[in-house]
C-alpha cells in the first residue's frame, strides 16, 4: 500500500497556503501577532526531523535559509526563531517566527501564549503577498 | 581584532558539560524534569541559524542527528523537541530535548513552564554517563 502525503488537518484548519517549495509545503499560521510561517516536508509518514534521510534534511535546510532569509529581508526581525516541536500535531512540521523584542509575547516563545487572533482578509492577503514577493526575490 | 568563542555565562550557569562535537559544545540543562540538551557551535558572535555558512550548518545538523539519535536510543522518548529560539540568550544554540506523553510539561513546549529541578549530583553524573556511552556507540 502506498502511503500519500496529506497535510494534517489541525495544520490546514488553522494556516493559509503561501505555496509549495520543492520539498515542503509553505504555510501562514493564522495569528497576526506574530509572523509566524510554517513548512511542512510532502513526506508521508515523516515525524521527526532526524528520521528524513540526508537528502530530504539538506533540502529542508535550504528551504528554511530561504525562508529565514526572506522574512529577514521583509521584516528586520530581532530573532528568528526556529523549532520542529510536534507534542500536539505529530506530522513533521518547522516553525518559523519572526520575533520583535516588545511582541506580545516576547522573549517568551510563542506556543501556548494567550489566543490567536485571526488576521483580517485585507491584512493576510498582503501579508501572503509580500512573502511570496521576498521569496522570490530569494530564489532570484 | 580576532573574536574568539566563549559561552554565554547564562548557559554555562545553567548547564553542566557532555563533552565537545566537531563543531558544538553539547550541554546538559541542570533540570531533572526533562532530558534537555543544548548544542552551542563553537563560532564566535553566531546568533542564528541561517547565518552559519552551508559547511557549518551540515556539520550540526550531523551532530543534531548523532545526538537525537542517542537520545532516541537510550530513552524512547514519545518525541523530540528541536528548536533554535534564543530570544533570552541570543548566543546561537539549538535545544534537544527528548519528550514523553505525560512528563510535566505534555503537550506544552518546556520553556516557561514551572521551576527548574536541579539535578542530584549522583543523578546528573550518571545521566552524563550513559549520554556520553550512547554517543560514543553512534559514533562507532
Amino acid at each position: 500500500m502506498t502511503v500519500h502525503f496529506a497535510l494534517d488537518p489541525r495544520l490546514e484548519a488553522d494556516t493559509h497556503a503561501i505555496g509549495d517549495l520543492p520539498l515542503s509545503q509553505l504555510l501562514l499560521m493564522d495569528d497576526a501577532r506574530f509572523p509566524w510561517l510554517i513548512l511542512v516536508p510532502r513526506i508521508a509518514g515523516a515525524r521527526e526531523l532526524i528520521d528524513l534521510d540526508e537528502a530530504d534534511q539538506r533540502t529542508l535546510l535550504g528551504e528554511l535559509n530561504l525562508v529565514g532569509r526572506a522574512l529577514e529581508t521583509l521584516l528586520r526581525p530581532d530573532k528568528l526563531n526556529v523549532a520542529a516541536l510536534g507534542n500536539v500535531v505529530p506530522q513533521l512540521h518547522v516553525h518559523l517566527i519572526a520575533r520583535f523584542a516588545g511582541d506580545s509575547a516576547w522573549p517568551q516563545p510563542i506556543w501556548g501564549q494567550g489566543d490567536r487572533v485571526v488576521y483580517t482578509e485585507s491584512a493576510r492577503l498582503s501579508r501572503i503577498a509580500e512573502l511570496r514577493a521576498a521569496l522570490h526575490a530569494g530564489l532570484a
